[in-house]
């Protein structure tokens, strides 16, 4: 891959300040302002900065100004039981509806051993790892998916296996496993091959992408990044199994979209018919278990350690002189980075300090 | 793919018959034979033919006569809570310990709105489609996994990206909702991008096999199917998104192996230590749930069916007449061969012959 360009690097803890100061002078409440930096720093810490405060200004703020984002989310029950609860974003700040959706989920989990929350009516939340980060905070497994469904064609989704047009957003997937002295064992994956960003910097670079990554506007195959209109699910191409990406991507839209009541809005009659459906904002879908419904906490935070040991002894592939868990790259970029500094690219740099001249918070490097 | 031969049909429920009481007279109870013959006619009628009758001789009659399988499962609870258990299956006809204990799972949803079973000391237990199809005749969610772990290398097995030994088997999982009118939504996957008995039939009929689907002795991709040591994750390549095949992979794995306590039999003294591991038979994983703890059935259930319509109906890539769901053509098959007959090959015919030879139970076509 080429080298990002960087401009400056800023402390963590500098950045979710500032971060966090924006978020109120745009009408962020300040538990909320605090619960979304949290997100997005956990992303720019983490090294997955097309996730992190990359995003802040032209999703977060643009959305605010054009008013497709409330910067006071207004989220509610709508219905619970002991175990489970279906809640509504109110078409606020994803990133606060969310991290309030999965707190009250790991509080069912703390009284009853689990907790599910589906939510509808949400927008863009950030990384999707930030939410099973949370539960491994108390030692809970935590679980996380954001999902749309499109009746209609969308530009950028992804495709069922032998179809033409999207029907599917990347519907990421995530899941974390506490651990003793191992870091935490955490998956967060898109069920696409790879998502669309990827595609634009190999077009930018003029570099061919690997047949599976994305198809052409007929839903053909193609190695040229300029002709990709829709995303491959897991797999790329059903040869290469993906049926099993595009099941997983209907599974997560199952489990977001359709138990939190984000498909069917404008349900009519005829049961023949699917055109009057409308997806308003993502819809998410968030758990917590509690390890010891099965087995003592330590003995299972014990074994992990041992399964991602066994793996990390794997003989290695030639050219390789690691096998690494899900999780662990991260956890060693953040390391990294919250000794030497979040980086920035000129782009983003430009950004924060547009939104500090703005809203006159100081931007500091 | 090639053809494969037919000696003769059967019809499902004369196959049904013969499989049960042979059971029966190899030492089954009758209540498990009954079970175990459900589990196997399920993959048979729906053309899952690797895992159905064609299995009774070479792994589960083979397998009592050796000795590593007792024929009657003396499964029992170990310690449960409302909505979890932990159970052993006591090294028995794993076929009839997860059918009961997907019943156990299926009557906590009931009482509590969810559950969960995790099974250690099982053996093989057929499609993992069937558990999950098992939830869907009481309209629930059902969920199902099936893993080994193994801390030294093991043939045939997966390799984690990177690695050039295995350290997985196919972990597939397996899930299913409820539909109205349309067949049932119902995914079963192997983590892998492929098994290895597809590897093995292009060897046989001297194909080579993509790029993705298996590395040589030194985790080294190839295409040359008689060089194939191991498994690939799906997404086959790291460049393909291997990493997230070997992610969930890990996640059945330690729902499966470490939930169940089936992954630290020999835990010593030494938290450094992984050598002394032994996974001691299969582990499983079977949860339930009811979706009325989030919305009304029938809404979810109309849902489904237009979210189905909705990918049916999506423009066709050149040279497809179709989009299928999940579980779509396992279906027609079965609707196809309830009235035309199970087909047989003569290696399958011969086996239920010699045991209707050996058990004295009468097999007519």
């Amino acid at each position: 891959m080429a080298a990002v360009p960087v401009s400056a690097t800023i402390q963590a803890d500098v950045l979710h300040s500032f971060v966090k100061q924006v978020f109120e002078r745009a009408g962020v409440p300040a538990e909320q302002a605090v619960d979304a930096a949290d997100v997005l720093l956990y992303a720019s810490r983490r090294g997955v900065d097309t996730h992190g405060v990359r995003n802040l200004k032209p999703i977060y703020f643009d959305g605010f100004e054009s008013g497709i984002l409330k910067p006071q989310a207004d989220y509610k029950i709508e219905y619970e039981t002991p175990i489970t609860a279906r809640v509504d974003g109110g078409h606020g700040l994803g990133l606060a509806a969310s991290v309030w959706a999965m707190r009250l989920a790991m509080q069912k989990a703390q009284q009853s051993g689990i907790g599910m929350v589906a939510m509808r009516n949400s927008h863009h939340y950030g990384a999707a790892g930030y939410y099973p980060y949370m539960a491994l905070q108390k030692d809970m497994i935590g679980i996380c998916m954001t999902a749309r469904i499109y009746a209609r064609d969308h530009d950028y989704g992804v495709i069922p296996t032998f179809g033409a047009k999207s029907r599917f957003s990347t519907n990421p997937l995530s899941i974390s496993f506490p651990t003793q002295t191992e870091p935490p064992w955490l998956l967060d994956m898109a069920t696409s091959t790879v998502p669309f960003n990827r595609i634009l910097m190999m077009r930018d670079n003029q570099q061919a992408i690997p047949l599976g990554w994305g198809v052409d506007a007929n839903g053909v195959p193609t190695t040229d990044p300029s002709q990709v209109s829709f995303l491959s699910p897991l797999g790329g191409t059903r040869e290469q199994g993906s049926h099993k990406g595009y099941g997983l991507a209907m599974m997560v839209s199952v489990l977001c979209n359709l138990l939190a009541g984000g498909w069917d809005d404008l349900y009519g009659d005829d049961p023949s018919a699917f055109e009057g459906y409308k997806v308003d904002g993502d819809s998410h879908f968030f758990a917590a278990l509690r390890v010891d419904l099965f087995r003592p906490l330590d003995d299972f935070k014990r074994g992990m350690d041992a399964m991602i040991r066994a793996l990390h002894e794997t003989p290695k592939a030639p050219g390789h002189d690691r096998v690494y868990v899900a999780g662990e790259i991260e956890h060693e970029t953040e390391q990294q980075r919250l000794r030497d500094g979040i980086p920035l690219t000129p782009v983003v740099l430009d950004d924060l300090r547009a939104l500090s001249a703005q809203y006159g918070v100081p931007f500091e490097l």
